[in-house]
């Protein structure tokens, strides 16, 4: 609802994503009114596109939308360069001083990005889609020039996430929303490796989280990259993720966020039969994707009281 | 091409569904335009809620709407009984008499439905969505009234695919396509117990298959089903669905839609590399989902050569 009032006031999304003081305030609310162990620097995985030359729009209901997308060659070579681009987040990089400063070190910070492969379906596709078979066929009829897009977007994510951590997030997520829809020999050859260059560019002392949704497929792969953690979408027992990626990385995730939608006796039930699930080994409570809108506050409290009491008696032993 | 002529002399998608001389005519078009080596009729899985009572517009785009949905016990106990909703479907039973006849023997005819998950999905949530978090809340917050729901809906498909069979479906396949929104608890409290029921009730000498997406957590349960085939999706590799099916069940799939944008030779290949992939025990070949409406038919008859040649080449040792 904090967060609601001050969206309402607002003509657009990107009014809020660009306005650093705005930024800043909603991404301390859930640390104020929740109280959730970290904060996650309120933006969208959008902006690099927009950086790079290719404007979107965030449309009610319908999603994003860009007027514009990457049809060919040319337009690949019409992006902009690398460092214009990422000098024009410049909003972003305040927004995480301006948190930063506000939290005067309570919790830790985290910037993100989207992994090349979902930031190249989105420039392709131009919005959200069931199967992204426009972005998905581009990688199968021309490769190479997809390779080329795919480069530009990694080149731009490292500059823009290096800023970020200079500009003070504590550790970084990479989003790869849509890394589901691809098939297994795809992911490996279009999606992982940008991911391992990211995570082997960005300074060694930050710590990297890897979440790519419905990639269960490709857990094992990123079990060798340099992160620290890997999420987990709702639908990835954690002893299937323990078997792929060993004991080397954290976990994390993963409540299915609908049932968030349950009585509070079913939330607890179902947030302690999750934590139970990844107890005995590095693991950060989360739900195993975004909180849908209308999820009902005093759930989402239950949640996080119940991740902090079962921590507490864990911690006992 | 052909389907599409037909198509744009109707009023809409339901008319060619539930004309049955013209389900027959699309459902042959393959048979003789590509030589696939079966037949599936031609119609839609919403005819099932439609027989219940809730009736569905087909848009443009946009895929299925449900002007009403289920919201409640009531709206359960006003779904119509069994035996009146499969006398309602008196229109998909008579498109197979016709077919069967059209066909004269020349290939099997496949007979479907969705698996009630999926059906229950669309009756809750009133059409297509990213999440359906609305369906998929139901199921936590009312487990009950679900239960009672998907068994209405099991019910109802058993009694529509007995019908089927009668008037002349030589196999049944079973579509769960929003299997892999739910996770593999709720999957197997939810899901899978409907689709054995169903998979139990029919003939024993009927081979069944079941299609469920996203669902590779849930391949195991299916290893001890009443069924002979198993569909998989493009992100399920044959390997790792061998390790989990055993070897008592056919395997079917996986090529991914997208690959038939690519040039002549890169279907060759991708189609040589997924046969090969599956090579050395049961396998029918299949793409790892529907085709896509804009797919070259080019590309799609080189597919069916491909995997011609292959059988051809295979069956000789």
């Amino acid at each position: 609802p904090q967060y609601r009032a001050i969206r309402e006031k607002l003509k657009d999304f990107k009014e809020l994503v660009e306005t650093p003081q705005l930024a800043a305030e909603v991404t301390i609310q859930p640390i104020d009114e929740l109280g959730v162990d970290a904060a996650i620097i309120f933006s969208d995985i959008l902006v690099i596109p927009e950086a790079m030359g290719l404007t979107y729009e965030m449309q009610e209901k319908r999603g994003p939308w860009f007027p514009k997308t990457i049809k060919n060659q040319s337009d690949i070579d019409q992006l902009l360069d690398v460092a214009t681009a990422a000098d024009r987040l410049h909003y972003v990089y305040e927004a995480v001083k301006v948190t930063k400063a506000a939290l005067h070190g309570r919790v830790p910070l985290i910037g993100f990005a989207g992994a090349p492969w979902t930031i190249f379906a989105y420039m392709v596709e131009g919005g959200g889609s069931k199967t992204f078979s426009a972005a998905k066929s581009r990688l199968y009829t021309d490769p190479e020039a997809s390779h080329r897009l795919l480069q530009k977007i990694t080149d731009v994510t490292i500059a823009y996430l290096k800023n970020k951590i200079a500009a003070g997030c504590d550790l970084i997520q990479i989003f790869d929303s849509w890394a589901g829809i691809l098939s297994p020999m795809q992911y490996a050859v279009f999606s992982a490796p940008y991911i391992d260059q990211i995570c082997k560019a960005l300074p060694v002392e930050t710590p990297k989280t890897i979440f790519a949704k419905g990639a269960w497929f490709a857990l094992e792969s990123f079990a060798d990259m340099e992160c620290q953690t890997i999420g987990l979408d709702w639908s990835t027992s954690a002893d299937f993720a323990r078997q792929k990626i060993g004991k080397k990385k954290t976990l994390q995730g993963n409540l299915d966020p609908c049932a968030l939608y349950a009585d509070l006796p079913s939330v607890r039930k179902a947030t302690t039969d999750m934590l139970s699930q990844f107890a005995g080994a590095p693991h950060i409570a989360n739900l195993g994707h975004g909180v849908y809108p209308d999820t009902p506050l005093a759930q989402i409290k239950c949640f996080v009281e119940t991740v902090q009491e079962f921590s507490q008696q864990s911690s006992q032993f």
